[in-house]
């Protein structure tokens, strides 16, 4: 009886052939940590495997602050720290942002109106991870300063763990913030950055890639002017529906150029979709040659971009509706953009293989308004969590990849002697984070090895710190 | 005309001879900082002067964090930041803490219910004061990064600034916590130190005067048992309306001992009320002997107190219910002591001057929900502040002086090699933060000195560190 209860909570998923066991539980975390208007609880899920931790030597808690996802779908790609709990034997806990995947304080309705959707912050997510830290703690008896706390995550979720070493150093001893954008902000990093850097990724791999993708938008214009060219490129992109502007179809994309280029993998993979290994390269093999004739140069493009809508060969058609981000919550991270997220992006038009567009903080913060009844404070996050001024940080590790778009945002250079900065040339978005693979170059292996090395040192001070 | 607009918005104030000037203004503060669910703002009211300042040149602004009380009250007590400012160049702030003096967010329905009163955290009030030092860099037209902020606190005020400056280093150069009581929490120091140590600035002044209130505790029980003994009470102590219960009389006893000590100052001054120097002293003077019979000592003690409630010579009798916290905010205070800040005190009843008594938080928090439908938190200041566990924190000064009894919970050894200690042997409460006598002690000048040194030293750092 018991038995089948426990193994019915286990959960078993396989990714890229490594295998990763979790139980699902929930915590009841505070709606509001920093008012005491409420005393409302909500259910945050998070993802727990203690086979290997030994709690009462002081081995460390490994804890992912899950970003704007399903928590499942991190766990499954965060292979790196089901890799290294047990040498370390670490107690392993996925922790679930809330407002994504299954931890939503008001089920369908948290995004109607500014009174449920309100609760949505990154403060209030940090917040709740500290509360579940300490829960746990309490639930395996083991005093609050017993056990050194590592924090992971990638993208937002590494930006989350920096700010937590940030702003809880108490609780979380040292932080792995891998492809962690926290500079892309107002003032800090310019708007046209990311563009160029998506574009190098290209580039790297074929000039004439590039051209022709920079060639290719006005081609679509031409096309897109007239009906005639809106059915030629409607059955050209074996579309699902008729294209009626093609600006549908070019915003589109605009969206798998960045995703190729942040899944820019040495090996095949399913994180946002079914991809081949080296995806950018996989496409670019269509695109040999920018000089060709206008159908034929987008014919070639739609061949390259199967790949990405098309990995597994069984689609029959492409629905541009079709959200590629599956498991991502797309609904709250708008709204984050529209609140205290708000990275400015734009494009000069001349520098990189996108089309030129202007940042206008007036029309995101009315579509804002329209959407959700909130507006924008690009300000916010510089005073919250420091912006370039971060000399006082430590115990950090701010990894990027030079092949990510987002290394754009990314902290490059040591903020201090402990808050380092680690670059990863061949590395897209947080592949670091990855199981370990034999495609992996020696960059990521080194890079490992450091981060192991750093967790080492950490857990000695949190030691050292304990006795004092 | 506008130079009599300007005259009336300029502040005079006398305190001890000493002058300071000020314009009084209020700014539309975000009700809710850390979520989204409301914009409603509410009038936090800040005192300013910019004599001195010189903005372009990369000069401070020296910022009070408010603490519980009329922000008027700790401007005239804080003659430190007012005699520093000038040769700093400094802008001198300060801003009072939301739900004290004028800056009551729902005026007196705030404390009614805790849809009110909820927005009462320190949490909001540390955000409050980054978005009015955003406000006050863009009124003066200024970068963020172009001046260093240095923030001053005494007691809970020095409490906000050490953490302002743990919380938000980027806005934050260095905090002065003076008598900031941070450990004065669950776990971090002994319910009964602080009562020790109140007990030992009697002890110090003389062991009989310490003998003698620790020998009235029983005679006001002996007398407090009958009616004929609570009329002699009711007579001996001149109280304006007779005495029911003899634990009123002793617990107001309780708290004046505790406040004699907080402003046991070496010059007459007017804080909590009209207090000669060295007012312990004063008291012990008339219990040089507690072997007199009982009413003779609590004779004598009534005497001793009168330099108390009677300062100024023009009471007519002892009115036990008047607060003599004047323009302290006790209901907030309360409340937040019912919700955050839940400092346990206790008595053993043996090793000092005080009665027997015990923390019991089931009764306390029973209180609390009678009273402001709240229930205490004790570990959410430790999850928040980090407790001891504060190795990491830098630029801070927590000075504490061992006459006062709030350094019980104090830091008082170095934390790091720039959140250093500084102990006053010879001072009180905050003593440093007043303005200079000719009667304070040696060790106070030495501590202002170092406390100059200090700033010129994170003025540096801030100059070389936004030049990087």
């Amino acid at each position: 009886m018991y038995l089948a209860l426990i193994l019915c909570l286990l959960k078993f998923v396989s990714a890229n052939t490594n295998e990763v066991f979790f139980q699902t539980k929930y915590f009841d975390a505070p709606l509001d940590h920093f008012n005491f208007r409420t005393t409302n609880t909500f259910k945050l899920r998070y993802l727990i495997n203690d086979t290997y931790w030994k709690p009462h030597d002081g081995a460390p808690i490994f804890f992912y602050t899950g970003n704007e996802g399903d928590i499942e779908m991190f766990a499954n790609n965060t292979g790196f720290v089901w890799e290294t709990a047990p040498q370390f034997h670490a107690l392993i806990v996925f922790a679930e942002h809330r407002y994504y995947g299954e931890s939503l304080p008001f089920g369908n309705l948290s995004f109607t109106d500014p009174k449920y959707s309100g609760y949505l912050s990154s403060q209030q997510a940090l917040a709740d991870y500290v509360s579940l830290i300490k829960y746990l703690k309490d639930s395996y008896n083991v005093p609050l300063n017993h056990n050194p706390v590592i924090a992971f995550g990638g993208s937002y979720g590494g930006m989350l763990s920096a700010w937590m070493r940030m702003k809880y150093p108490s609780i979380i001893q040292g932080a792995l913030a891998s492809s962690a954008p926290i500079w892309q902000f107002t003032g800090m990093v310019p708007c046209d950055a990311f563009n160029r850097v998506t574009s190098s990724a290209y580039t790297t791999e074929s000039v004439q890639c590039a051209v022709s993708i920079k060639k290719s938008w006005g081609y679509f214009d031409q096309l897109g002017s007239s009906d005639d060219g809106l059915k030629w490129l409607t059955d050209a992109f074996k579309l699902c529906s008729p294209l009626k502007e093609v600006k549908t179809l070019k915003d589109w994309l605009n969206d798998i150029y960045v995703n190729l280029a942040m899944t820019n993998y040495p090996y095949p993979t399913d994180f946002l979709t079914t991809l081949p290994a080296n995806p950018v390269k996989a496409l670019c093999k269509h695109l040999k040659d920018s000089n060709v004739k206008r159908e034929e140069l987008l014919n070639n493009l739609f061949s390259g971009i199967s790949i990405y809508f098309n990995g597994t060969g069984s689609e029959k058609c492409l629905d541009l509706n079709k959200s590629d981000d599956g498991n991502l919550g797309t609904l709250g991270w708008d709204f984050q953009s529209c609140t205290e997220m708000v990275m400015p992006m734009c494009d000069s038009g001349t520098t990189d293989m996108f089309e030129k567009s202007i940042w206008n903080i007036k029309e995101v913060s009315d579509d804002c308004f329209k959407r959700f009844k909130v507006r924008p404070d690009p300000e916010l996050a510089e005073l919250e969590y420091g912006g370039k001024k971060i000399h006082w940080a430590t115990n950090i590790i701010f990894s990027n990849g030079l092949l990510d778009p987002w290394s754009s945002g990314g902290v490059l250079k040591d903020m201090s002697s402990t808050a380092k900065a680690v670059i990863i040339p061949e590395s897209a978005h947080h592949l670091d984070l990855r199981f370990s693979n034999k495609a992996d170059p020696v960059s990521i292996h080194r890079a490992r090895k450091l981060y192991k090395k750093t967790f080492l040192a950490w857990i000695k001070q949190h030691k050292e710190q304990r006795s004092n």
